[in-house]
């Protein structure tokens, strides 16, 4: 384990990767059963009719894989990965069965808080890769981190 | 079954509500475990040490409830609940073990596509509420809705 990045660890321009988990055609299936059972994510016959044209996952799915990457991630922010909330969120394309899931993380920006003195707000941008480099989704998200004391 | 909402039918300022979910310790935890493993989504004891002080529902377990009870509700977009992406999110609170979750969704804006005629983009805010009425998460989001052809 590395140690956890304060605050006063961070900057801008700053970039960590992350492992891949595989997204596989249960999981996909599942996950859809019971967050967002609607055809295209649970049948591959419908899946075809629909504008994805083939089984896709739930985008809140691939959301959900890359919060695990990013939490097992190179970047550890101290307190732990809290997400203050996103000001933008993609799914350029959709994350297929199989699709084995990787993390590019990049410092916007870095603001200690006025009136919390030990802590303050992380901007990054998460971009979630397919095997083939393409982005499945881009997020760029606030995460409250501490700093060194 | 109502039947669905194409593009024509939705106009600015129109709500609808969904059904409603509890949140239970078990699902809380059995999420984190799979997507967001972190203490204060896991240890009652451990979270009271953190800035959630209390166990706390993964954010994006938030987002996965709101995605069931959307696809549920009163808002059925024709050709299903498709998302293009977030303009933003956000978690004012964090949802709690028992937590009965709810939504009220506001559309926002109604634009017919220009180079695909048969579809466009309505943006809706999605709120998703508690049992004392207060925003777990708030998001606006870009759904792509066909036209009546």
């Amino acid at each position: 384990m590395t140690p956890p990045h304060y605050l006063d660890d961070l900057t801008v321009g700053q970039k960590f990767g992350s492992g891949r988990r595989t997204l596989g055609l249960d999981a996909i299936r599942s996950f859809a059963a019971e967050f967002d059972p609607q055809p295209f994510h649970l049948d591959e016959a419908a899946a075809q009719e629909t504008l994805f044209r083939g089984l896709a996952a739930s985008g809140w799915h691939t959301a959900a894989v890359t919060m695990r990457l990013l939490v097992d991630s190179e970047f550890r922010p101290a307190g732990g990965v809290v997400g203050a909330g996103l000001e933008e969120l993609r799914w350029p394309r959709p994350a297929r069965p199989g699709d084995e899931l990787r993390l590019e993380i990049e410092v916007l920006d870095v603001r200690p808080s006025k009136s919390r003195p030990e802590q303050g707000i992380v901007k990054v941008r998460v971009t979630t890769l397919n095997q083939d480099d393409e982005a499945l989704q881009v997020y760029v998200a606030n995460v409250v981190v501490q700093r060194r004391v």
